[in-house]
């Protein structure tokens, strides 16, 4: 347990404002083409478009925006496979403090090289046989920084809560009622039900992850947490958490939240799919929810389905691998 | 000479109403890095989100919507190098009529596909030693059906010019007025010169063109209208034509539009960064203003600047190829 207060829709309410003029305010995109396959009606919030190819800059930066200046400016440290590593990276960069990101060996080349681009200093360590938790603790400590947790805080969730606002807002100005929205993510999942929750309450929010990976899935259904099988494999680098952090998995439970399961083929079609008919770039954890809708892992005819499109950092033969099978 | 009325700012609001709705209200999108990257404000106006990967859907909507419903209903005929004909298909499918498509037997692959995936028929031709006016002509007088032109048409322009009114409204909402806008085709930097000179008429209007296919930019120059030497090549498949038409000519000259030109290593390099960084998939043709801002062919520093971003129909091999050498 963190001992954290649970996220709250005015915490979100104040990331959003934090965030304003900073964040990209990412467009609600609509598909005639997607809309005839779905017999739906699809609207892909792009998150893709949000600074650093990902949501993950929304929380990174709503949590330093609260960190004192005094203490800040000691600068932060964050483990992350690679979409929070960049989050951090830039946010440290806008308020000119150090940051630090102690990353996996293998993370695509693509996330290290871009954290690295934002100015943070990038740490390696072994997936299999070293604890990122404690690394960054270690280096936290020695040079009196603040850790900025990944998902499991409510300055995180309630950074990346300001998606939902987006979302609710965006669908008004459309005239659209979502019946569902389906994200990636515990913190980015527990986020926009919680903003949902106030804004559009009879909206189902999906939590969709990799078949292996399906630690929210199973706990959800079960009433409590449950980690994820050691040694499962999927090419979502983005989702491959042992197990959901104890604030996201209380705001997902208590909201009704519940999973979608979906297959690397599947995620790997949603790419191809994307980058053919929709004209934009998915990683593979960023298109979890794309895959869930194309492969029929929920109704889609007659209704109105927001999927969120999370990340777009993704090593080039890894695309060019699926575009050219897809 | 075609004998057409020049397009008009009334002939724009009217297939503005006609394709609203029906055309996909386009984002404009602006991305930190690009603004840090160029020192100004760039607005990406991603006509790869329209339906059918560019913005000729709206010129042949545009078309099709006007000609007489009994005269429709015989079908339509297009030459095109392939967005134009996606143009038209999907055009003609709407309006439940067949469609005839003249295409170059180089033209992507992707292109032809999608074209025949929106039901019309494509008959192919050699670039080399065969006229598409004279072929389309043919096919279009055996079956009573009308010739759709791809650029050198009123209604054509009127279309395209369409997103010229969403920049004008889009730049208002945020609170930007548009230095410079850089198109790629004439029906386009036609259409969207026409717009902009009524509602912006202190925006500069730049058609940008691969290098050895420079007929407006010369023409534009000399004041006359001048064709491209024979024998010229270039990726950008979607910016082939021999010569700019008489009405795009005689509308970019009159509302001061200038050319800027741009290599194929420039359409490469900036194919990568919108994948890399944008998170956005273009085609070659669809890249060049974002080159021509990439490569330092304007002034970016302190300005704003529109950038088209005018198709994203490519073949997986020639995608693959830019964003690994990018």
């Amino acid at each position: 347990m963190t001992g954290h207060a649970p996220p709250t829709l005015a915490g979100i309410e104040g990331a959003a404002e934090r965030l304003a003029g900073v964040a990209v305010l990412t467009p609600l995109i609509e598909s005639p083409a997607l809309n005839a396959r779905t017999r739906g009606r699809v609207l892909l919030k792009a998150e893709t478009l949000q600074r650093t190819g990902s949501f993950k800059f929304r929380g990174a930066y709503n949590f330093l925006a609260q960190i004192p200046a005094d203490t800040r400016t000691h600068g932060v440290v964050a483990y992350s496979s690679g979409n929070h590593a960049q989050g951090v990276a830039a946010a440290a960069q806008i308020f000119g403090v150090p940051a630090t990101i102690v990353m996996p060996a293998d993370a695509p080349t693509a996330k290290v090289d871009n954290t690295r681009g934002y100015g943070a200093e990038v740490v390696a360590y072994d997936r299999q046989t070293e604890s990122r938790e404690d690394i960054a603790a270690a280096i936290a400590d020695e040079a009196d920084a603040t850790l900025v947790p990944p998902f499991n805080h409510p300055w995180t969730i309630e950074g990346q809560g300001s998606v939902g606002l987006e979302i609710s807002a965006q669908c008004a100005a459309l005239h659209a009622q979502p019946d569902e929205v389906g994200c990636g993510g515990g913190g980015l999942t527990a986020g926009i039900a919680t903003a949902l929750a106030d804004r559009n309450p009879s909206t189902r929010v999906r939590a969709v992850e990799p078949i292996e990976f399906d630690d929210a899935t199973r706990s959800l259904a079960a009433g409590h947490r449950l980690s994820n099988k050691p040694g499962a494999s999927s090419i979502c680098d983005a989702l491959l958490s042992p197990s959901t952090g104890d604030l996201t998995f209380a705001a997902m439970h208590a909201l009704g939240v519940t999973g979608l399961l979906v297959s690397d083929d599947e995620v790997r079609a949603a790419m191809a799919y994307a980058w053919r008919t929709l004209k934009l770039v998915l990683e593979p954890g960023g298109a979890v929810a794309l895959a869930a809708i194309l492969s029929g892992k929920t109704e889609t005819k007659g209704r109105t389905i927001v999927v969120i499109l999370s990340g777009g950092n993704v090593d080039a033969a890894l695309f060019n691998a699926c575009i050219e099978a897809g």
